[in-house]
């Protein structure tokens, strides 16, 4: 016989079937929030054409997008290719679609994507990402960056995290501040270093910034407002130090003020205005926003979004801007766990295991399970005709009480369940 | 600007927000009721390696079969393919995780698989099955064919699809009586003209038999046994009239009887012993059921399975023998909508959509759709500026109700909501 190799490939997520229970637990959390929050779900094709994912490439992204094969039964398809994001598919979604569409249109995407980046542990190639994202046509009112963020930090709340907080900036005040300060050349470079500056100590990026020509007066000013955070008045206020008149920033902070007041009003939890948030990825052109534990740092973002000014504009003229934010779910569940934030061991996946002593108790049991599944229960009848040590040993790895039906539970018609951790019996009600 | 093909690869399912909507509905009606039953979910990655996924090929898999490149940054990774359905992994997960498995492992995925087979209207490269496996280690008691039967039954009944039949079948029925009528060595091509038969008339399968060097009396006693149906009393009857005594047939009748006698006592709906079902896969090894609706034969079968006697002899010398069933959702889907089975327009997949008259009132609106939100509602706040005829036209297309709140609505803490079909306005109670 063949010896094949049957762990699976490098960098994809693998649970038990415990495990998949938690994470789809969280994944199902995620899903209502959006759906409360009133955004549709869709569900584009994993496999697109190769030109529709590079219509906008450059950087990692063509290192580490997968090419897919045509076959020998479907010569006749193009160059195709795995999505890397949500985005991309979205966008071609809404031109392709657009007239059938309900505009400002929310619309949620909880799925995989792939990128075969280099192998690294808590590195996956194959994740899920729980986008949520509204677009509007021609315009879309600066509110409902403020739903985005909202809701996607109402659907971490379900995760119970300790001390999560959500830093806020907007790429307008960035622009208008380095515009102020004669930098606007140099805008790309600096952002950069403050993208960088959380991991560095302030001298490198201090160092950083001299480098690109910097005046010393310029590299304080820029440290001055990376490290700039706090309410709106804060904010504002130190802005206004920094730089004589609020003038070049005044689009940016009208913007983060509008957004600041709503999430007060929606009644969100902890948030900041933090200068020091970028967000790498190139296309936000306004609000940005990432969330973290303040405890634990080191796991960096655990989702993050902004506002596009234009989310098709490589198929179409037509104008849809748009706001959108992300929770990398996989990535998030495996630091999670390396850092016991996610209680693995609280209840099986199985409510009941029904075990008939023997073949003349199956239509009891059969009647049984029909009762508990009607109530919502989920409920195995174990078939096998083992031990009834092996039978219990069995239920306690997957369920949470087991059900032992004999002549005498089927004459009388009351029945037992075991609670298979404290090994507690409670009499079920029929 | 270069001109881009927005719409979607050939043979790929997408869909608006409403469609997808009730797409999901049946997926989830679906899981529940495999969870209901004890089955527990596990997602094996999309990605395989590609000599897991052919060790057992031949046939059309590798006419079929997505190959996928590595990548610039992944190039340590072995040949990989997409997956073509969920036996394959299921078989090399179970061999990888054994020890960490509890025996019978009751398993549910529902998930995409792809094949690149020729385009054709109603044929998708990429799709939905919805897999419900019930695998043991060494042995798995015939009782667990009738689970998996009664299972998928039930799934499919929350469909409300008009007159469902199973019919069952067992292979060692019809390879006794092949090896009673010493037809052992031609079994292959006679299942296989015995597959066909009920697309042709009887004297084409007559033909086909007869052309294969059957006798008259062969020919004419396999084509009373691929037109037996019925009961088990009048199977084994109408066997014991063909063959003269059962001894050959004898191991699968018993089988027949015990799943029988498992549904009858599952209470399981409609179902027939129906020898002219075989199931092409030739994987399996005693139980094989198709389900179809009896008055829209044409669709085919819409969910089928049997009973494997090795789930995993590729990858391993241990034995695991199996019994599983499958419901093809998105071809489902397809076939349910172009014969006006599937209801599409009872209601929209959001409830309530708030439309605050101006910035006034986003607070009160912001309270009123938690409130709904913690009552399990999805509530969408319309945070545009547009004219309230705009708002409103875009709420029908999305939800069901739509609740105007102005200055006097947030005085009197009075909110009406409006039937967005009927017009009807009802009192919200807060």
């Amino acid at each position: 016989m063949k010896k094949y190799n049957t762990s699976p490939l490098s960098g994809m997520q693998e649970l038990l079937p415990t495990e998949q229970a938690v994470f789809d637990q969280l994944k199902q959390n995620i899903s209502d929030v959006y759906h409360h929050y009133g955004f549709l779900s869709i569900e584009t094709p994993l496999i697109e054409r190769t030109d529709i994912l590079l219509a906008k490439a450059g950087g990692d992204t063509e290192k580490q997008i997968y090419m897919v094969s045509k076959t020998a039964e479907s010569a006749d398809a193009p160059d195709q290719a795995l999505r890397f994001d949500h985005t991309v598919p979205l966008a071609r979604y809404v031109v392709e679609h657009n007239n059938d569409l309900a505009f400002p249109f929310q619309v949620t995407q909880i799925n995989r994507n792939f990128r075969g980046e280099r192998a690294q542990r808590g590195r996956f190639r194959e994740f899920y990402q729980c986008d949520a994202d509204i677009i509007g046509r021609e315009k879309l009112p600066i509110a409902y960056d403020a739903k985005v963020i909202a809701c996607i930090y109402d659907a971490l709340k379900t995760f119970n995290l300790p001390k999560m907080v959500i830093r806020i900036s907007n790429r307008k005040v960035l622009a208008g501040f380095l515009e102020a300060l004669g930098l606007t050349d140099k805008a790309t470079e600096i952002s950069g270093i403050i993208d960088h500056a959380e991991k560095v100590p302030e001298e490198k990026s201090r160092a950083a910034l001299a480098e690109l020509g910097l005046s010393e007066e310029q590299v304080s000013k820029v440290c001055a407002f990376m490290f700039t955070k706090g309410n709106f008045e804060e904010v504002s206020g130190k802005l206004r130090e920094i730089l004589g008149d609020l003038t070049a920033v005044e689009e940016g902070l009208n913007e983060l003020k509008q957004v600041t007041e709503i999430l007060e009003a929606e009644n969100t939890g902890n948030f900041i205005i933090d200068f020091m948030i970028i967000r790498g990825l190139d296309y936000y052109t306004g609000t940005v926003f990432e969330t973290m534990l303040e405890d634990y740092r080191e796991i960096g973002s655990i989702a993050s979004g902004g506002r596009y000014e234009n989310l098709a504009s490589n198929f179409t003229e037509q104008s849809f801007p748009g706001v959108g934010g992300s929770i990398g779910l996989t990535r998030l569940f495996f630091v999670l766990r390396e850092c016991n934030l996610i209680n693995m061991t609280t209840t099986q996946p199985i409510d009941y295991v029904i075990l008939p002593l023997s073949q003349n108790e199956y239509e009891a049991s059969f009647e049984l399970a029909r009762k508990l599944r009607a109530d919502g229960k989920t409920v195995d009848v174990d078939l096998t005709e083992r031990k009834l040590g092996d039978r219990f040993n069995r239920a306690g790895k997957i369920a949470n009480f087991a059900i032992v039906i004999g002549n005498d539970e089927v004459i009388a018609q009351k029945y037992k369940a075991k609670n298979l951790k404290t090994g507690e019996t409670i009499e079920l009600v029929a």
